[in-house]
C-alpha cells in the first residue's frame, strides 16, 4: 500500500513522466484533478476506482488519501503540473506522514518552463535571463510589486489572470519599464492553448479575451518568441 | 526531417517524458549530455547514430545539429533536465531556426523541484513559501547577493556548488539569517544521491565531501524534509 503524488505534466497527455504512467496503469484508485487530461485519467485499469477531486476541499482530499492508503490501496493521486511546484503536494504528503501512510513523490513537468516552452519562449537564455523568479499571483495583495519589479531575468506568474491589470500596473508603478515584453499562455500545451504577447503595460487588456488555466511571463525572454516560434502544434514548439 | 530538442530529466531515465521517451526510441541520430541516463541512450534504435556532446562546444554542437538536421534525419538531442531551465536549449533551437530546420522542443523534468521533492523538500508550501528564485550560481560575481538575500521564499541554485561558500558568506553578510536552514542535493533522484542540510552559515562547510551535479536549496521549506522524508529511494520521496 502506497500512495504515490504524480505530477501529470501541464496539459498534454506526453508530458507525463515514464514512471507516472506506469503507475497510472497499475493503481487500484485514482484521484485526478480537473485540470488533468481525461486521456491520463482513462489509462487507469477499468476497474481502478477513479475520483475527481474537484468537489472536495483540501482537508476532505487529505482525508480521502488517507482512507484509501489505510484500505491497503494502490493509489494515484494525479496533480496538474509538479506536485510540489504550486501544487499543494506537500500538504498532502504532511497528512499522509502524519498518518502513518507510506507516499512517494514522482515529480512532472511543472508548467513553470514547459508553458512558455510551448509557446516558443525560454525562461532562461544566455545573455537575455540567467534567473527566474515565481509566484503565485492568485492575490496581488499577497506580492511585494516593488520587490518583483526590481528583480532581474524572467518573472513567472501561476494563477495569475485574475489579478494580472493590477500586478501590471503595480509593476510599472514600481519602476519596471513599460515596454517589458510580457506573455499571457492560455490552456498551454493543448490544443487550444493561445498565446497573447504585448508590452507589459498593455498585457491585462490584450489578454482579456483569454481565460484560465493560464500562466504570464514577463520579461526579455519573450522577444525571443517571434524567432523561435512561426506557428504552435501540442506541446512542442515547431520552427 | 526534424530536431527533437527532449528534456531527459533529473537522472532517474524513469523521469523522462512518454513522448520523449518515444521520440528516442525511433530516432535515426542522438546527441546527448554526459549526465543523461545511459539507459535512455540505449533505447535508441540499435542502428541509431550515437553522438556524445561531452567534447563539443556550443557552436560546434549547434553546427552538428544543423548538418545532422540537413541529412533529413529524425535527430534527437537529448539533454538533462529541462531544455529551457539552464540547459542553453533556446541557443541550440536559434541555431535551427536561423538554419530553416525543423525542430521541436519537448520539455522535461527539470531538477529545480524533482531534485529538492526527491529530497523530500517541496519548493512551495503553502504558508511556508508561495516564491521561488531561481539562479545560477557558477559564478557568485554575477548574482546580486544583497537582492538575493531580501527575495522571500524560496532560492534555488544551480551548478552553485563550486560558488556555495561565496555565496552563502555574502548572503548573510546582506542580511539573510545566519540560520535560514540550506539543503545541496547531489546526484539527485539518482541511486548515489546525497543530501546535506545545515544552516546557511555552515552549508558549504557540511557540503564540502560532495560532487557535481548538485542543486541548492534555501529557506524555510528545507526544514519540513524532517517531516516528509524518512530515506530516500530511487526519484522518490517515501515515509
Amino acid at each position: 500500500m502506497t500512495v504515490y503524488l504524480v505530477g501529470a505534466g501541464p496539459g498534454d497527455p506526453g508530458l507525463i513522466t515514464v514512471r507516472g504512467l506506469e503507475l497510472v496503469r497499475s493503481c487500484d484508485a485514482i484521484v485526478y484533478d480537473r485540470l488533468v487530461s481525461p486521456e491520463l485519467v482513462a489509462a487507469a485499469p477499468p476497474e481502478a476506482i477513479r475520483i475527481g477531486r474537484a468537489r472536495l476541499g483540501q482537508a476532505e482530499l487529505d482525508e480521502l488519501l488517507v482512507r484509501l492508503g489505510r484500505r491497503g490501496l494502490e493509489v494515484v493521486r494525479l496533480k496538474g503540473g509538479d506536485p510540489f511546484v504550486f501544487g499543494r503536494g506537500g500538504e498532502e504528503a504532511l497528512a499522509l506522514a502524519a498518518a502513518g501512510i507510506p507516499f512517494e513523490v514522482v515529480p512532472g513537468v511543472s508548467a513553470l518552463s514547459a508553458v512558455p516552452a510551448s509557446a516558443g519562449i525560454p525562461v532562461t537564455h544566455r545573455g537575455v535571463s540567467s534567473q527566474v523568479t515565481v509566484v503565485s499571483g492568485h492575490d496581488e495583495r499577497t506580492l511585494d510589486l516593488a520587490a518583483l519589479a526590481r528583480v532581474p531575468g524572467t518573472l513567472v506568474l501561476f494563477m495569475g489572470l485574475a489579478s494580472l491589470a493590477a500586478v501590471a500596473e503595480g509593476l510599472v508603478r514600481h519602476g519596471k519599464p513599460a515596454d517589458t515584453p510580457a506573455a499571457v499562455v492560455a490552456s498551454g500545451t493543448l490544443p487550444e492553448q493561445e498565446t497573447v504577447i504585448a508590452p507589459l503595460a498593455e498585457i491585462a487588456r490584450a489578454a482579456s479575451s483569454l481565460a484560465s488555466p493560464a500562466l504570464i511571463v514577463i520579461g526579455d525572454v519573450v522577444a525571443l518568441r517571434g524567432r523561435l516560434a512561426a506557428h504552435e502544434p501540442l506541446g512542442v514548439v515547431a520552427a
